[in-house]
């Protein structure tokens, strides 16, 4: 009986040569990330009483992210304190006003394919759209990595996701996850891998892809994979990988525990809507509804890719009066890349503002929080009630593209209308 | 017996043909400007209680920009309510995401010699660069502005500044209001107008003269006056006045409380350190003290002449590790403008951080607040104790040439060796 992806990244992981679903193992991280918000001003009490020791600093990543630009002097504490405690660590690896995380860490070359990366933070999953079995988890449990460098964990089943097809124009990978979340739900993949595989996911780019991954979490499940192919090496040969990259497929005759297959040339945009991430229509349904905010951006959807579709359909137009539009890179490589483009201007002159990269419109901690009552148009992953701000706000969420064309009109629309035929 | 500008303004605005100091008066006012913090969100109830009608709508200018972008749902919540407010009232001037209110109302050609303007916020005296008597009052002050267009006030005795001569390379209107604060004293000015003259004062930009009247206030004062001359008058073109703009000169006998005279060819960058406004010292007196945030922008600091000195220091350099550089231009028009000329990708590729427009940083309740121990080099107005974020913070001040050169440096720094001799 074969393996699939993530049974072999395991396997490698506890060092064995093989491993099962539903099997408990002992494993090795690759690396440990931690945000500032869930990092060293957390465990940092746990980490000293238990000795003080990082296994190894090499393998030890932390990116202050929530926090800035710090809104609230606790916030500015919290960053200082992160700061210092990389600095007292003697890491090598302490990012800070560079963006999220998630996606810091692919451009700094952190993740590779096989390698097993846990982390602070849900949305972790996302390193798993280059090949990494990559994971979320608690704080406490960090201090038992950054001591001994490993964790239990129990083999996951895996779901295989298939898409095949093209996608029509103005349609994308968001919607891809949406659809695909609406149908398993946002608990339907707990504690499982998903794999996303078939012609549609190899035709997405890695911006794309990693819109995939990131979005694993959103149906419970512990990491959300793609086979990493001629894309994701020569994605980390231009960031300089010199070494061997990993050949990592699931075998033909691995088990997984459901296997979905979709159409992608039938997909049409997606959203979500309040309050919860599998609340999935299609825009049709929900064309109309009047939106207070828009945001383009986050780790999920704020590449560079995802500000040339906005750019595209934004550019000689204005935003809707009554509305802001508010864009957040993903990173602050993205931000300068994205300007040398051109596409900030583009941006600007439609009369959104830009930002700069953090996660705090996406969080609901700062930099454009909702009130009660504010409905907003977001790129980001996840529309719990409060999740950008008040309870009693609400949160719809769609592609960049859908997200732009909801720019203009003020209320969500449908991108379609806004691209020439044949454009992606 | 003549009459000094500020009498003049005021002696209009109390239909007077003649009023001196010392005197009270009612005076109408020609714009009352609140802004989101301390504007509709706290007025609204004691307005409708004492009927709820605006005196003049055409007069009435509200400005979103301390909750822009909401760092908290309070926030959110004060944005949502001033912006309800302002549809409300079918108000014809209300702008959010556009920046500090003092250069917003500048930008879009409410200030104007000769204009009373009356402002829920303590720099309004900005607009005093242009020849408008602009002052602060408070909240319930202005409930009654806005029902009768009036409000009492004694006339303020003036203090006449007189800046004659040259400022050398690398010494700018920011050294020339520092230096004049230290002498004033924090409270020298109270209830007093500052009137700025001078050979070194009419060779400012209209954008270095309004750092002068912004921070007029900081001296105490009620507002700060410089007579309008052509520049004054070819700005305004510029921005599309097209009628009459008033000739608006104090009068050779005019009465002075007090005249201070300076030599600007003598000056040398002042920095204002903390924890108060008038503990001025010349940069080498603090040269070489480390930093871990540096602050170029604010509606003091943030104009485009600024964003251009600063780009001319950092262009092909890079700040300081371990430092963060946080540019705020003063508008979002600035901000546009400033990318157009390539100032944004010369001050990021030095490692700088662009954000929105706001108030933030600045007033310390958010995109940039800083925590205990932490000090700041910063271009904005005020270095009171907790000013930018935690009271265990310290907050310099210094021109705009001094913070790029301490971003360089990561410590306080003499902006003078970073450019050529002759460059202003």
């Amino acid at each position: 009986m074969g393996m699939t992806m993530s049974e072999k990244i395991l396997a490698k992981a506890a060092g064995r040569s093989e491993v099962k679903a539903g099997e408990i193992v002992w494993v090795k991280a690759d690396i440990a990330m931690m945000h500032d918000l869930l990092g060293p001003w957390l465990i940092d009490g746990g980490f000293r009483r238990l000795g003080g020791q990082l296994f190894d600093k090499e393998k030890v990543v932390v990116v202050s992210d929530h926090c800035t630009p710090p809104a609230t002097v606790q916030q500015a504490d919290i960053l200082k304190f992160t700061r210092d405690w990389a600095r007292e660590q003697d890491l090598p690896y302490y990012y800070e006003f560079e963006g999220p995380c998630h996606q810091v860490i692919v451009e700094h070359g952190h993740v590779r394919p096989g390698r097993l990366i846990l982390g602070t933070d849900s949305h972790t999953c996302m390193a798993g759209g280059l090949g990494a079995f990559a994971t979320g988890i608690g704080s406490t449990e960090m201090i038992g990595v950054l001591l001994t460098g490993e964790t239990w964990m129990k083999v996951p089943e895996t779901i295989k996701v298939v898409w095949d097809g093209e996608l029509p124009h103005g349609v994308y990978a968001k919607d891809i996850v949406l659809k695909t979340i609406k149908d398993i739900g946002h608990a339907g993949a707990t504690y499982q891998t998903l794999e996303f595989s078939g012609s549609a996911i190899r035709g997405l780019s890695m911006d794309e892809r990693l819109v995939l991954s990131n979005m694993a979490v959103e149906a419970g499940a512990k990491t959300g994979l793609i086979e990493p192919d001629e894309k994701v090496i020569e994605f980390l040969r231009s960031k300089g990988a010199t070494d061997e990259i990993e050949d990592l497929f699931s075998d033909e005759d691995a088990s997984y525990s459901r296997i979905l297959h979709y159409n992608a040339s039938e997909l049409e945009p997606q959203i979500a809507c309040p309050h919860e991430i599998d609340n999935v229509h299609p825009v049709s349904a929900v064309e109309g509804k009047s939106v207070d905010q828009v945001y383009l951006g986050s780790c999920t959807n704020g590449r560079l890719s995802d500000l040339r579709i906005a750019a595209e359909i934004l550019k000689g137009k204005k935003i809707a009066k009554h509305i802001r539009c508010l864009v957040v890179p993903a990173s602050q490589h993205i931000w300068m890349e994205a300007n040398k483009e051109g596409i900030l201007n583009i941006l600007t002159e439609a009369g959104c503002i830009v930002n700069m990269p953090s996660c705090g419109a996406c969080g609901g901690f700062t930099s454009g929080v909702i009130g009660a009552g504010e409905v907003v148009m977001s790129s980001s992953n996840r529309n719990f009630r409060g999740r950008m701000g008040s309870p009693d706000g609400e949160v719809y969420l769609g592609s960049p593209a859908t997200v732009a064309a909801t720019a203009i009109e003020g209320k969500i629309a449908d991108p379609r209308k806004y691209l020439l035929q044949g454009v992606r």
